[in-house]
């Protein structure tokens, strides 16, 4: 969407430099402030446009999220990456990734944010069930074949989500003090297991 | 608090039954609309109250969830009683527990708003820190006994909120179309796992 050329759209010069300064400032509010305390007039007002514009170009606080967040990309699209190697290494590797993107500074504010707006917004929360479908579940899904292939994966994503929501949002000591590769090294074999254990899914 | 006999209070006769009523409003609200969409106003405005008595009470909206919710209780307490019994059945016994809590009419809408406010708020995610650590973690780390009984508990507890929150706010197909013994027969021998199995703690 942003590389569309220039001289194809009808709008004036300018128009896309705005989409984009409207969304830096959107994601950049997002990310600090949280979804429940963005509002479409301080989004306006960090980019220097009139409100209007914002809601001429993305319509509701909801749909400048999902602009914000597409356009950005969802750092979980990496998480697909960690599939490809050693079938029996999946599992650690997953976990790995996954505990880099939140613990990775540019990443890991955005994943916050979003699981934030996921919890606050129903909207926020199927477009996250979409993005984790497309880009994490189906990949994942893909690459280990079989008859139940997507609901192995789902079960895999339970427990990263389980472990990023306790570790990092709620910090709970037990969790959240324990180095990173031991995490890997417990929670790996749970995620290889769901991924390609023997489970009762008849 | 709500047993305080009245004549041993200061207080004029109908505090406590005033406080109970916005207490009443304040979880009403909090469940159907959510912490982010329930304001003091509101609910002093369905408790039939002034909302500057709302704020003498209870001081800010994070002060009026943190009553609400001590006052009518976390669901989860009602977790660690599916630590007694055979050992080898913990697993499964604390995935039914849980699932079970999530899909009954009363406990579950409470479990949502719980954990919406505590994406939401850093109150109100303290707070559940505070109750998972005091009335889940402890309880079961009691029952398991060993040096890393409380990490082991996180670890389980970790799974089970990434169930919850894959199956009942995201709302992901491929594991809210689950049948609930079907996930307790998949993420039971995970949570066991973590609970009496060989881990890589040091």
């Amino acid at each position: 969407m942003t590389e569309r050329p220039a001289k194809a759209s009808g709008r004036r010069p300018g128009t896309s430099q705005t989409r984009e300064a409207i969304l830096d400032a959107a994601m950049e509010s997002f990310t600090a402030k949280g979804f429940t305390s963005t509002t479409v007039r301080g989004v306006a007002r960090e980019a220097g446009v009139d409100p209007a514009l914002v809601i001429h170009f993305f319509g509701t606080k909801d749909g400048l999220f999902d602009a914000a967040v597409r356009s950005r990309g969802v750092p979980l699209r990496r998480l697909s990456e960690a599939v490809e190697g050693d079938r029996n290494g999946l599992g650690e590797r997953l976990v790995r990734r996954y505990l880099s993107l939140w613990e990775d500074p540019e990443t890991g504010p955005r994943l916050h944010a979003i699981l934030h707006a996921a919890a606050a917004s129903e909207a926020a929360a199927a477009l996250l069930r979409g993005f984790i479908t497309e880009e994490v579940l189906r990949p994942i899904a893909k690459t280990l074949g079989g008859d139940h292939a997507e609901t192995r994966a789902i079960l895999a994503g339970s427990t990263l989500i389980g472990l990023a929501l306790v570790r990092y949002v709620l910090k709970v000591d037990a969790l959240a003090l324990l180095p990173a590769e031991t995490v890997v090294a417990t929670a790996g074999p749970a995620v290889q297991r769901y991924l390609t254990g023997e489970l009762d899914l008849e």
